[in-house]
């Protein structure tokens, strides 16, 4: 199967703290988990730098739980998603171990990674809009809460139809917080509180109107502040729409 | 918010083993988890028999697991589905506990209230068609398997464009089972069997169009058999549509 979407490619030129310039080129495929019989997601990293095997693969997995690990579409895993990250020394520089360079070619990598991981997310099948779920609280809670939070096909929709609803983001919560917390919630919009310690606050009209413009920006933030200390994540969801229905229902393998 | 769903009531005269008759009569409404809200799911049942209050939530208890607690519209919990079972003893026939009355009346409670239920997900938000998905196995791996087959946005948008998309049920599985379990499935779709230890079936054209056909009834059955034994359970679940998108991005609570 073909699919016409956008190309998702960046690239990084890297001053290194040692004094010579390495570059990162990256590219990537993947909008939602296509088929299991096709590679879905895939990515493939080129860097000039010289760097040993054992470093880079560290580096690939931190990043890569920085980036593609914190992205969905759908909730739906794919049977071969996959990074390479390719390293062929032509810069004749080497990137040592443990040392300031290392640390700038991780963060260049971060900052790649993470850029493809998003553009993957806003062109993921039927998308109109991005949705970013930061949640701070306990060290085993905010994952499961993040990602029912992102999955969530009520707030998905919400997120298309450019709806300010909290109520779908507590209701995410509370489902995730089932028999495991409290349900002592804050949650800020766009910035702007709407929930505290689970009561929904009185918002003047004019910061309601502007809540409503803001919900129909490109990418929305959602802030949440669940019990317990220790932990944070994130996580970039698209939104819902009759596009995702069209490219889901309308196509036999 | 009111909504012009159909109407879901049904009602049962029963002949006991001892020789009066008793009726059930059952209500339910709700089609999505709506708005935290509201009451989401309510389910009125009344009875003129009279049945002690212990007996009548034991058998309530056993009933609902078989019944609500089956189906699935999009995955989301409510904070307040509920289900009243009043008896007012009109009828002057006491069901004794432990008799032959006892397991009648709890076997047309159990009609009643799966009815009600399949009701319920064929008048999902935006459903046009019910899939029935049966899973045998491990007893702790059937119930995460069935859920992510009924919950899964892609298995939800193929029964929706009547796609006999058994890729999709596979990775449903494959997701639920990552990590647990051996990866040995035998998928059937109405009754005719397309995957065998985890390998796609040569289905012939003739049997292939009329798998086509029948994936387009009102109600389709997967049936899945994965590793481990002793476990046995269903899950109804609608199908995923422009209706669900329509009634879920365009109302502002």
């Amino acid at each position: 199967m073909t699919t016409d979407r956008g190309i998702k490619a960046a690239c990084l030129e890297v001053a290194l703290p040692s004094g010579p310039s390495i570059r990162l080129a990256a590219q990537a495929k993947g909008a939602g988990m296509i088929s299991p019989k096709f590679a879905t997601m895939l990515c493939f990293v080129q860097t000039d730098a010289a760097i040993d095997a054992e470093t880079l693969d560290l580096l690939a997995g931190v990043t890569v739980r920085r980036s593609f690990e914190r992205v969905s579409v759908d909730g739906q895993l794919s049977t071969n998603d996959s990074v390479f990250v390719l390293a062929n020394g032509a810069a004749n520089v080497t990137i040592e171990p443990e040392t300031p360079d290392e640390l700038a070619f991780g963060e260049a990598l971060d900052a790649l990674l993470r850029q493809l991981a998003l553009e993957m997310v806003a062109d993921g099948e039927g998308a109109e809009r991005v949705g970013r779920v930061i949640v701070r609280g306990g060290v085993e809670l905010v994952e499961p809460v993040a990602r029912a939070v992102a999955d969530s096909p009520l707030v998905k929709t919400a997120l298309h139809g450019a709806d300010p609803n909290y109520g779908r983001i507590l209701q995410a919560v509370g489902q995730a917080l089932a028999g495991r917390a409290p349900f002592v919630v804050d949650l800020s919009i766009q910035g702007q509180q709407v929930v505290s310690a689970s009561v929904a606050l009185d918002i003047e009209d004019d910061d309601f109107a502007e809540l409503e413009r803001e919900v129909a920006a490109d990418e929305v933030e959602f802030e949440l502040t669940i019990p317990g200390e220790g932990g944070e994540t994130e996580v970039f969801f698209s939104d819902f729409g009759h596009g995702y229905i069209e490219i889901n229902a309308e196509y036999t393998t």
